[in-house]
């Protein structure tokens, strides 16, 4: 009868209003209709994501092409559910059909721990006896096991315990009151929880112990800094407003911005996943990306004392970025004019959730965009650019992740990924060496060394979906110095390597080369310089992934052991470290890897000049320092996708100047299109 | 009689107004002052500059410590000057004692060019026969050589001609109209200038000729975009006010800004110099950067075919990074209140000039300073930052640069070096082969492959000025996975290794292991974690020099080796490839090569815990392509030097948040100090 109900709904809205864009998020009703078939069919059962299960690409490209003669493609919900017994089902249910298209259980995986999953585990650990006589021990009495927290993070994987049950692993800590920094008060044991069963299955115990802290606190909070000395009063205000409102036109979820257009979805998993980038080149609308998406990440920690060896978490795999999204209706994190998406997701009950403003839309100035001053005369042009960012932030228990999609005029698309929040913490005893593994950032505070990688996940679509990875490696030319050929030493060229399978396209980054790599249309050549189309990914901040080969973090993280895996587009092939990412053992290691493995042994392992998709693994090594406490100040890093030999000239050109004289005019001494002075020290530019 | 006047003048004013500051640039009345005591001595002269003789650094830091006692550095011109037969001059003038101390022809040097230098040589271009052939040739009748440019850079170095002589390469262009961008038609022989005679000496003629192409004009002025299509209409305004005015305050050229303390110089040859940069730590005013510059630069071409060897520019010491800066009168570049200095300099006749608004100094809002949510509650902090930048633009001929001392209030130093302009070019048959060396970029413009090769002086003073250069490499653990001591294997740790002498700190970048640089002071440590003080060199954007070992280029631009080198403090050694640039041989390296070698043949060339010079080279390898033309979209570079263990925590936790809600507050449902809503779709933030 509900199913009957929401028929009746779902009609009356397609009578209304237009059918969602095939790559549109799933919409609280869709999420609540999916639910209520599977329901109808299975059960009773705990929802874990229901998703977007996205199109085909082969049906939607067509769909793409032709909108209006091509059939739709199937509008379906991506589900995962557990049921009484902790059994996995995995299943997809066709929304336009109102049926279930698959549905299977699911042997031996551990789907993400839900902010939910997060949210109940301090409430058992602190009522846990032998929780509590570990705190005991450690110099908390009983009556203050209000004041224990705990970071519940996935066990990541543990051999003691395997895949078979869903675990968390509890990192301890202790507030002297509710408003103090726990990351100053981490607690040396780690229980082990176990989902099913609500109950802690075990506690890691170090043999060397280390009392409760007992450093006064050091806090961030209003009130901590004013029992400081107060806040600065010396900040002027900067007000950045927009009074004619924004340049860019949404449609739905389609924005249409300097010669940009770009659907920008959603999901529990990657956060923002923007498709079908196109860029209008002087009328002609050229297909630059089918999909782009951070797809994964891993963060490694160094010390190899047990059980740190556990601290590698997959914050997108393990926990979902899109379900740790920060609602910005908290607090605004953009200035000027801000367009605001919220996400739909499922609770674990089935019911739909909304996370309110959970992607930022806004632009900035950018800043110059060109200038060019002639030394003979005061003639000059300068024109200043504008940049559209599209944004969320997720936070990670202690860490802050504030993702930046950015798009320029010159057809750059830019990620930047700002690094805040806090730093895992772990305890220290007076004196106590970190043997090099972590750095005392606070009296008793060890903040242990780690990586933050990320997966960029690059669909291309360069003038078609058929393209070609080069590496490009800038090479000194052939001869020494005083030799016929490059008598001065001073040629240099840049060397192309096309990769033609994938294992040739496992590549790391090269600094002595200055190591870029262009995704190109070999079927298209630039008309002035005769190369093929492509866009290059500039990215400096790349460092090796620092587990050994063998080691636990490598085998699960297989994405992360090059900066460069290329491969053939497979519609199943979304998430590098695999779909389910807790408990994996890494033996054989998911995703990438298995993919590789796969394609390397069939005949049709060739990524040149066919539908490819590029996987880019980025990040940094962090050695904390006390700089970093109690709360870090953001730590940017970016990624550059630009156009080399896409267009056939700089494509901002009829951006206006702010100021611009030509040569004849300033022979005349004309003072052209210039800026206006509103009053003195202050000036707007239009 | 001139020069008591001077004096008589002088009085008046230090009746009056307070001596300069030490490091302040020379006034146009000090650079008038030297100019008559140098002409009184010495007769009629061209000067080639006449600027500020830095105090020597014993007696500043002994003044800087105890300005009311100590006794004040003398205050002294240094003087290049070019007598009529072509013999060049170097000298000091004491302004106080109004005598010269020190005055020497200096045999077998050539100081740089000047602007006027440049301006001079397209008229003489014009009517040389054998030019006004050469431009026959090439399809380009008599009467039209008013349409004939050329851009006239040093010769770098010809062997042919040595250094004997004051020489100039005339890079030809032709402008169907005197609006239309040159670049677009490179001619394809060179014509050499001699400056002392003013005459063209030889022409470069390549033995395959290259007609005028007959491509139509390319260009970014107004009125081809309109020509085109027009300028794009749907840019909204985006208006950045400081209503209260700006945040820092400024003192004569001293900048205090949110605990940052900096004195603003400027000369004709760095540009922008910071000197004396102190952060106040809770009230200790902490020294941390002596002096901070841009000291040199080198822009190799790639194209090994003659004359083409001869294009590697040594902005900075070759022309002069301040002689060549904007003038920011002309067009407002920056947004905002904008405090602006002008720069004072000599000309060729001996008369000091101005450029108005040559430093721009504004504040800009830095996005999300920090930000913490707790996952258990809506508690939250977010605090936006700011920051302060001191910046200049330069043209050197075809390109621009835009460079950017950024201070943030985490402590952070940030040079950002934005490239755009035009590229160089040169001419190409239709159907011709570039070979690597180059794009072509239009039909019949060849854009050569090239490297912008940029060198930071960093004269530290990290809580005091003995400091020690430590190499960081993040490195694996030792153990294999499995092993005992690294069971998991993902062991790993900051690798330092000590410079102790300039020979071993003669470092390049290794991507590989994420190298940084480390400038520290071990005589003090810090109170957590017990590590020196430091500020950390992070630089990316390090590609290593491409002209071979042996040849011209890197004979003649030895900093450009490695990416660090580190010096024992010398107040002579302040420019990297030598105090005359123009027209060495190489032959031996002048500058760092040439002071490494004399230290490490003395006994004295211990780097460790003592007064020290760090010289980063840093910058991009740039091979071109159409969309870089017929104006380059701007390519930011950055480099950041940030403090490590330098404080005991944030030093920015007192900048008041744009919201925050405690766990408390969030309990009780308060909604704690936050953003204030304007309008429907503007938000701002004070």
């Amino acid at each position: 009868m509900v199913l009957d109900r929401i028929q009746q709904l779902a009609h009356q809205f397609t009578a209304t209003i237009p059918p969602p864009h095939p790559f549109d998020p799933l919409s609280t009703t869709e999420i609540d209709t999916a639910v209520s078939i599977v329901r109808a069919q299975h059960g009773n059962l705990n929802f874990n994501a229901v998703s977007l299960y996205e199109p085909r690409k082969a049906q939607m490209m067509a769909w793409l092409k032709e909108p209006s003669t091509a059939s739709r493609p199937m509008r379906a919900a991506d589900v995962v559910a557990i049921d009484a017994s902790g059994k996995v089902y995995d299943g997809v249910v066709d929304l336009g059909e109102k049926r279930i298209v698959s549905w299977k259980h699911t042997e031996g995986v551990q789907p993400l721990i839900t902010m939910e999953d997060l949210q109940e585990v301090e409430h058992i650990v602190r009522k846990d006896e032998r929780v509590i006589e570990q705190c005991g021990i450690l110099g908390i009495p009983r009556e203050d096991m209000g004041k224990v927290y705990c970071d519940p993070w996935t066990i990541g994987y543990d051999e003691r315990f395997g895949t078979g049950f869903r675990l968390q692993q509890a990192l301890m800590y202790y507030r002297p009151s509710v408003d103090e920094s726990q990351y100053t008060y981490p607690l040396d044991f780690c229980p082990i929880y176990n989902a099913q069963t609500k109950k802690i299955i075990h506690i890691d115990i170090p043999s060397v112990r280390r009392p409760l802290s007992k450093a006064p606190p050091n806090s961030y909070h209003p009130e901590a800094i004013e029992r400081e000395g107060g806040f600065r009063k010396d900040l002027k205000p900067i007000h950045i407003t927009q009074p004619e409102g924004v340049s860019f036109k949404i449609n739905n979820r389609i924005i249409d911005w300097q010669n940009w257009n770009i659907h920008v979805g959603f999901n529990y998993r990657e956060g923002i996943v923007l498709n079908n980038i196109t860029f209008n080149d002087k009328g002609t609308v050229r297909p630059v990306f089918y999909r782009l998406s951070l797809a994964e990440m891993v963060v490694p920690y160094g010390n190899p004392e047990h059980p740190h060896q556990r601290k590698h978490a997959f914050d997108l795999g393990e926990y979902g970025g899109g379900y740790m999204t920060n609602s910005l209706s908290l607090g605004c994190d953009c200035k000027g004019a801000i367009h605001y998406m919220d996400a739909a997701f499922v609770n674990k009950a089935g019911a739909s959730t909304i996370i309110k403003n959970a992607i930022c839309i806004h632009e900035e100035d950018a800043g110059i965009l060109f200038k060019h001053t002639d030394f003979r005369d005061e003639s000059m042009v300068v024109t200043r650019g504008r940049k559209l960012i599209i944004s969320h932030i997720f936070t990670a228990a202690n860490y802050e992740y504030c993702v930046y999609w950015i798009f320029h005029q010159d057809g750059t698309v830019q990620l930047d990924i700002k690094l805040t929040g806090i730093l895992n913490t772990y305890s220290l005893n007076p004196g106590e060496d970190t043997n090099g593994w972590g750095t005392e950032v606070y009296p008793g505070v060890n903040a242990h060394n780690h990586q933050h990688l990320f997966c960029l996940r690059v669909d291309p679509n360069i003038d078609g979906p058929n393209n070609t990875v080069f590496q490009v490696d800038a090479t000194r030319g052939p001869g020494e110095a005083g030799s016929a050929e490059n008598k001065y030493g001073n040629a240099f060229f840049a060397k192309k390597t096309k990769y033609t399978t994938p294992r040739e396209a496992m590549s790391d980054y090269d600094g002595n080369t200055g190591r870029t790599w262009e995704i190109a249309n070999t079927n298209k050549l630039n008309e002035y310089s005769k190369k093929p189309v492509c866009y290059k990914l500039v990215s400096r901040e790349v460092p090796p992934f620092l587990p050994k080969p063998g080691g636990l973090a490598w085998k699960r993280a297989g994405f992360a052991r090059h900066a460069v895996h290329v491969t053939k587009y497979d519609d199943e092939q979304l998430y590098p470290a695999g779909r389910h990412v807790p408990q994996t053992s890494g033996d054989p290691s998911q995703g990438l890897p298995a993919w590789i493995e796969e394609a390397e042994a069939s005949s049709s392992n060739s990524i040149d000049n066919t539908d490819i998709v590029l996987w880019h693994t980025f990040g940094l090594t962090h050695f904390p320092s006390p700089e970093d406490f109690p709360i870090m100040p953001a730590e940017p890093m970016t990624v550059l996708l630009r156009p080399r030999n896409f267009f056939t000239r700089n494509p901002a050109l009829d951006v206006p100047p702010s100021f611009a004289r030509t040569p004849s005019q300033a022979a005349k001494g004309v003072d052209a299109c210039g800026c206006k002075k509103r009053s003195e020290g202050e000036s707007v530019l239009v």
